[in-house]
C-alpha cells in the first residue's frame, strides 16, 4: 500500500535511496540488466539484497513517483528499475511518465508485455496510451477491445492534443431523470462502485441527450421519495467535445469545478472531464510555457541522451547565432569609428545588455497578461505608455549615472553625453517591442510566449549597438 | 446567474465590451467617479445607459471574471468600475483579485463599507483578508466575531503563506465512529448543506482527533445501517498545519485528492485543504516562477502604476548595469589588444551572446528538474558530464561554422581558430555554470529560480569576453 502523502519526508528518503543505489553501483545495474559483469561471490550477494531491497520498497511508492524516478535516471539505470516493476503497475507508471521515458522504455518491451502491461487500464487511459504505440499494436489493442468501446476509443484517438476530447474519460454514472432519490440509492449499491474523482451524477434521456447533473451531496441531503428532476441540476455545466482544453481548464479554476460532462454538438453525453485531468494539464502548460520562454523545447528532459538533446537545441542555437551574426555586422559597419575610439567597444555591451534586461522584463509580463487575457485592443496604448513611461524614468536615472561614470572614467563628458542618451533611447526601443512582440505575434496568430526572449534579446542588442555606435559617430567623430 | 463556463465565447464578448467601455470614454469614467465634467445633455443620456448596460452584464460575470477585469484597469478606470460592484460581491472580488487590486481598492473604501463587504465571507476568508487591513480594522473584525471564530481566526493569520495553515478551510463536516450510515444521512438531511468541494466526511472522537474519513460514494455504496467505523478509511490522508502547502498540492496533484484533513501535530482535527485552493496555489506557484527566472518582482502587475515598476524593477536594473559594467571591464582590459585588431570588437558578441543562450536553457532544465525532485547527489556527475557533452558536441560544430565563416570575412585563418576555440570554451563554461549555479543557490538555501538568468548571463558575457580577448591577445598579437 503506497505511503500516505503526510509521509512526505519518508518518501523522499524511499525515493533518493532507490536513486542512489542505482546511481552509484554500475554492477547493480549490470545485475538487473543480466549482463556479464566481474563480482565477487561476497559482491554478488550484496546486489542481491539490494535488488530485493527496491523491490520490497516499490510497492511503497505511488506510480506517478515510480515515474518520476524513471525521469531522473540515466537510461541503463531506467532499464534496470523498470525490470523490477511488474506488469500490473507499468501501464500506469507509463501514464503518469512523460514521452521521453515512454518511448525508452516501450522500445524494450515485446509487444504481448505491451499488450499486457495496457490492459488493466481504464479505456480513455489505453486510447491516450495508443497513441504512442506503433501501428500494428494499436491495431492489436483494438481488436481486442468490444465493438462499443472501440469505437469510442478511435473517437478520442482522433482529437488533438489541446481539445477536451483528449482529457476527457468515460467512466461515469448516469441516471434518468424520472427516478426517486431512493432508487438511485439502490441502483448505486447494486453498482457497487463508483468511479473515482465523481462529484455529480449525470441525467440522460433515452438518446442519452444530456439533461441535467445531480450532485452527490443532493442525494444525500434530499428525502428518498424525491424525483431526480425536481433536485437536479438542469442547466448542467458542460463543455463541447472540440473546445480548447485550455478554456475548461479555465473554467475549473474560476468556478471550483470537480467534474464536469462534455457533449457532442447535438448535446449528446460523451464522457466528462475531472480536476486531476485539469491539474496535470494546469501544470504542463506551466512547464512548458517556463520553457518556451527560454527557447528550450518543451520535449528536453534533463536525463536525454545526449544526441537528443544536442537534436533538441540545434534549432535555437542557429536562430541564435543568426541573430547574433547580424548584431554583429551592425558593430561591423562601425568599425572604423571603433578604431578611433576603442572605449566604445568597452562600453557597447553595458548598452545592449540593460536593453535585453528590461525588454525580457516587460515582456514577461505582456506574456502574462496576454494569457490572462487581460490585454485588448483598448488598453494597448495605455501599455504601450506606460512602459515607455517606465523606461523613460529609468532610461533617464541610470543613463545619467552611467553617462557620468563613463564622463569619469575617460574624461571626456561627451562620451559620457553619447552613453546616457544611447541607454535612453535603448531602454524606450526595449520597452516599446516588449509590448509590439507579443502582440504581433498574436496578430500572425502565433504562440506569444515561444522564443519572445530570444527575440526580444536579439533586437535590443542589434539596436543598442546601432544606436551607441550612430550617436558615437555622429557626435564623437569629428573631436577626436 | 452567472453565465455557465461552456459560454466561453459569450463571456469574453462581455468581458471585451465592458474593458472597451471603460477605457475607450473618459466621460464615462468621470461619471461613475462623480467628478465635474463637460457633456452635452445627449452625451449624459448616453452615458447613463451605457452605466444602466454595465449594470445589468456584471451579474453575468463571476466573481473571478470581475477581478480579473479590475487589473486590467488603470487606476481611474479601476475605481470607477468597482462603484458599480454591490456590497455583497465586493468581499467575493476582492478574495479573488491580485494584492495589487486589493490595496487600491481597499484604500478607497470606508471602514464600514469593507467590514460589510468582507462579513458575508467564510471564516477562512474573512481571516486571509484579515491579513491586509489596517490593524484598527483587523480589530473591529475580530472583536465581531464569536470567541470560538475569534482564536480560529487568529491561528490562521499567524501561518506563513507557504504553509498549509494558510490554505486551509474550516468547513468540513465530522462524523462519530459508532453511528449507523443511516444515521449519517439523516444528520446531512437535517443539516441541509454541505460545503461546496466536500467529498467527504471526517470522523473524529469526541476530543476531535482525526480517526479516519468517510467518502460520500461509501455512504451511498454501503447498506444504511453499516456502522461508520465498519466502511471508514481508517489511515485518512492528513497534512499537518505546518507542512509545507507546495508539498500539498504535490500530494494532491499525485493522489487525485479532491479534500484532505489537517491536523496539528497531536492529531487533533484543525480543518481541511481542498483541490481549489491547490489549484489556485499551483497557478500562482507557476506564474512567480516564470516572473522569477527573468528577475520580475511577482508583485509586479503589468498595470499598475508607473511609479510602482519603477521601483519593483529598481533591483534588478541596478544588478544588471553591476554585472554589465563588469563585463566591459573586462573588455577594458584588452583595449589594446582591441585596438590593434578592430575585429575582435565585432566578433565578441557572437562569443558572448552564444554562452548566454546555451546557460539559459540549460539552467532552465536544471530548475525545473530541481523543482521535480530529480537531482540527487548521485545524479550531479551525471548531469555535468551529460550538459558538457552537448556543450561540447555544439561547441565544436557551431564553433567551426563560426570559424570558418570568421576566416572568410577576414581572410584571417588564425582569427577563425580563436574564434572557433572561444566559442567552444564559452559554451562549456556556460553548460558548467547553468548546473553549478542552481545546485550552489540550493547549497545556500536559495530558490534556484530567482534571478538565475540574470547571474548566468552575467557569467557567460565576462566569461566570453575574456576567452575570447584573452585567445586573441595570446594567439593573435604577434602576428598582427
Amino acid at each position: 500500500m503506497p505511503l500516505a502523502p503526510s509521509h512526505v519526508q519518508q518518501l523522499a528518503e524511499v525515493r533518493s535511496r532507490i536513486l542512489n543505489l542505482l546511481l552509484s553501483d554500475k554492477d547493480l545495474v549490470d545485475t538487473l540488466l543480466e549482463r556479464p559483469r566481474r563480482e565477487t561471490p561476497a559482491e554478488a550477494d550484496i546486489h542481491r539484497q539490494q535488488v530485493e531491497e527496491i523491490k520490497q520498497t516499490l510497492p511503497l511508492l505511488h506510480a506517478a513517483d515510480i515515474a518520476d524516478l524513471l525521469e531522473a535516471l540515466p537510461e541503463d539505470e531506467r532499464q534496470a528499475l523498470w525490470r523490477l516493476i511488474g506488469n500490473d503497475r507499468r501501464g500506469h507508471v507509463l501514464l503518469e511518465a512523460s514521452e521521453n521515458v515512454w518511448e525508452s522504455l516501450i522500445e524494450e518491451m515485446s509487444d504481448r508485455d505491451l499488450l499486457r502491461a495496457i490492459k488493466p487500464l481504464d479505456i480513455d487511459e489505453q486510447a491516450w496510451l495508443a497513441k504512442y504505440l506503433s501501428r500494428d499494436l494499436t491495431g492489436r489493442l483494438l481488436t481486442s477491445l468490444d465493438p462499443a468501446l472501440r469505437s469510442h476509443v478511435l473517437e478520442v484517438m482522433d482529437f488533438d492534443r489541446d481539445r477536451v476530447g483528449r482529457i476527457m474519460d468515460f467512466k461515469l454514472v448516469t441516471v434518468r431523470a424520472d427516478v426517486t432519490l431512493e432508487t438511485v440509492q439502490r441502483f448505486l449499491r447494486r453498482k457497487k462502485t463508483i468511479p473515482d474523482g465523481t462529484d455529480k451524477l449525470f441525467i440522460t434521456d433515452k438518446n442519452n441527450m444530456l439533461l441535467g447533473e445531480l450532485p452527490l451531496t443532493d442525494i444525500l441531503l434530499n428525502t428518498p421519495d424525491k424525483q431526480v428532476f425536481e433536485v437536479m441540476n438542469n442547466r448542467p455545466t458542460s463543455f463541447l467535445i472540440d473546445d480548447k482544453a485550455e478554456d475548461a481548464a479555465g473554467a475549473f479554476e474560476r468556478y471550483n469545478l470537480i467534474s464536469a460532462a462534455v457533449i457532442d454538438a447535438k448535446g449528446k453525453l460523451m464522457g466528462r472531464v475531472t480536476i486531476d485531468d485539469v491539474v496535470d494539464l494546469v501544470r504542463e502548460e506551466n512547464d512548458s510555457n517556463i520553457r518556451k520562454m527560454g527557447g528550450v523545447n518543451p520535449e528536453e528532459d534533463v536525463f536525454a541522451p545526449i544526441r537528443k538533446s544536442v537534436r533538441n537545441r540545434w534549432a535555437w542555437l542557429a536562430i541564435n547565432l543568426c541573430t547574433a551574426f547580424i548584431a554583429s555586422r551592425v558593430i561591423g559597419l562601425f568599425e572604423n569609428t571603433i578604431s578611433q575610439l576603442v572605449a566604445l567597444a568597452t562600453l557597447m555591451p553595458i548598452v545592449a545588455g540593460i536593453g535585453g534586461n528590461t525588454g525580457n522584463q516587460t515582456i514577461t509580463m505582456i506574456v502574462r497578461a496576454m494569457a490572462l487575457h487581460q490585454v485588448e485592443p483598448a488598453n494597448f496604448s495605455f501599455l504601450i505608455r506606460r512602459e515607455l513611461g517606465v523606461a523613460l524614468i529609468n532610461g533617464l536615472f541610470w543613463g545619467g549615472v552611467m553617462g557620468g561614470i563613463t564622463w569619469a572614467m575617460y574624461g571626456n563628458p561627451a562620451l559620457g553625453g553619447v552613453m546616457m542618451l544611447a541607454m535612453l533611447l535603448n531602454l524606450l526601443l526595449a520597452a516599446l517591442m516588449g509590448v509590439l512582440i507579443p502582440l504581433l505575434m498574436i496578430k500572425m496568430k502565433r504562440d506569444p510566449a515561444v522564443g519572445s526572449s530570444v527575440l526580444i534579446t536579439a533586437l535590443t542588442d542589434t539596436g543598442g549597438f546601432f544606436i551607441f555606435l550612430g550617436l558615437a559617430t555622429i557626435f564623437l567623430l569629428h573631436q577626436a
